[in-house]
């Protein structure tokens, strides 16, 4: 029996109890199974009815059909103050150990990681830390990266959660490298891409117009473009970013890079919101979540939607799968 | 008869003249009419053999449905250094003698303007120049500013071709507020909306995240847009960019106050980037161009899409005839 996804409870006054069941109730006979990891009791309080406590992960698929699997860590209760950060490490730990195959996230608060005396801005950094003393494969680049996917479009971003005046200093030819490194390996192994393609966005405007409109361009990213050719990535760019991604430009490509947040998530979530995944590349362990936050103005109405946790979840399954045959080698 | 719309050369080595031809074979029978601007050879050099040489604009509209008017200016040749800059001087002219209804520009390589010894960066500011002794109505602000419309949205900008690097201390209250009042006033005026409701974008991620992700959007959007408010303007926000354009977000409002290039075209080329029509607002005439540039790496196959000059054509005819009621008062 496949060992089940392991979903974090995220804040249990957020939207990803209300999620949860309702992903449950899509999946539950077409699966991928998975087990949440947390008390029973946001659950209950969102309506849940169907609950089956499992003594471990493994008997997860099993019961899948006819309840919500759930596994509660030995004291966690949703009432601690780290309750939250306790409830990712025990997902992690599960996957490191191969009794869970991969972490989906629920949404959680940044304060609430704080609560917990951590530092780390959100999941991507805190799991990668959890994560980190764990081995990648030969040839595999320790991220973490944050990729943004969809079945219209799939961007990483070079940078993520800081103010704009900060990017450009960031945009160096080793940060880029890195990003479209990590891209094409992750693009590789957990996508099934044979030889992926990638797009790099420009940072300034018209990828700075041969340096009328900003220097980096021409200074840092085209360089980490040719230096990632070098290394065998069939990588184009940089690109402005307003060609990058209208209709038809990507269609050739498996993926964008963009400099900065907006950048890539402007595109992302006007062609698909409630379809896309958030995804951490580069880590030993598959991790996904949706693409949305806790809700917390549209707690307890019941419209919640589930689409892009269902959609984190199928693809935390399909990189599972993905990244198992690819270890395996040819046949 | 109505006055044609003022078509301009553009680069007659770019794409101009044969989306020229293709826009009025689209127009002939329908309308609106323009005239082009400049010498007729960049026509014929593009297959056109049915052009007539108008004394003047106005006897445009009526030759329309059987030839493409051209109205050359006195000693106006395309191979002249100065003749892309002459050819909008001349446009801009007629339209502010009341002899074209409205300016539409072909797409020009920024060399072009340079060549004639001038220092604008563009279309936008050139224009704004040769117009700037014209008034405007009482209560209407003085631009340019820079706005991108399609069917499916509309955005204006608060800068526009700069480095990323120079963008944040350009977003002051000031430039802000400055932004938002052209777009609620041009929205007004040229199309029609009786109360406009204005969205504004964030500067940096989440739109600063209480000011843990920058402090502009705090210290200088929020004041803009209350300032905006004060002034009896329906805007909202400071909102996350990447929340601003998805789908549904947008559709109580009528237009989208962007703070970057990137942020604001990124959008409209998604969703639409054939169809979308660069607008410059608060001038004292209207004038519009298709969103993209010369395309001299398709210039002669015959590929070049007239989409968006047909609807820059239409535009700059909507809003003349929109400017026109609203200049007219209540009936």
């Amino acid at each position: 029996m496949d060992a089940p996804l392991a979903l974090t409870m995220g804040d249990p006054a957020g939207v990803g109890p209300e999620i949860t069941l309702k992903a449950w109730s899509a999946l539950r006979e077409s699966g991928p199974p998975f087990v949440w990891i947390g008390p029973a009791e946001p659950l209950r309080a969102a309506g849940a009815v169907t609950i089956a406590a499992v003594d471990a992960p493994a008997d997860a698929a099993a019961a899948f059909a006819e309840a919500i699997p759930v596994w509660t860590p030995p004291g966690a209760s949703a009432e601690s103050p780290n309750g939250v950060a306790e409830m990712i490490a025990a997902a992690v730990d599960l996957t490191l150990q191969g009794e869970a195959s991969a972490v989906v996230t629920n949404p959680i608060r940044k304060a609430s990681l704080a609560a917990a005396g951590l530092t780390y801005p959100g999941h991507t950094e805190y799991v990668a830390a959890l994560s980190a003393d764990a081995a990648l494969p030969h040839g595999f680049d320790r991220g973490p990266a944050m990729m943004m996917r969809s079945a219209a479009l799939t961007t990483v971003l070079a940078t993520i959660h800081l103010p704009l005046r900060a990017v450009p200093e960031l945009i160096t030819r080793e940060n880029v490298l890195r990003v479209i490194l990590l891209t094409e390996q992750s693009l590789r192994r957990d996508f099934g891409v044979e030889r992926p393609r990638v797009l790099v966005c420009g940072l300034n405007p018209h990828a700075g117009e041969d340096g009328l409109l900003g220097a980096e361009d021409r200074a840092e990213i085209t360089p980490a473009v040719e230096a990632a050719r070098d290394a065998g990535v069939d990588a184009v760019g940089p690109v402005a970013g307003d060609a990058a991604f209208r209709s038809g430009a990507l269609s050739s490509f498996d993926a964008a890079v963009a400099m900065y947040h907006d950048q890539g998530l402007i595109p992302v979530k006007t062609l698909d919101f409630h379809g896309t995944v958030n995804v951490t590349i580069g880590l030993p362990i598959v991790r996904t979540s949706p693409d949305h936050g806790v809700g917390l103005d549209i707690v307890g109405k019941g419209i919640a939607r589930p689409d892009s946790l269902i959609a984190a979840l199928k693809t935390a399954d399909e990189m599972t799968r993905n990244r198992a045959r690819f270890d395996a080698g040819p046949a």
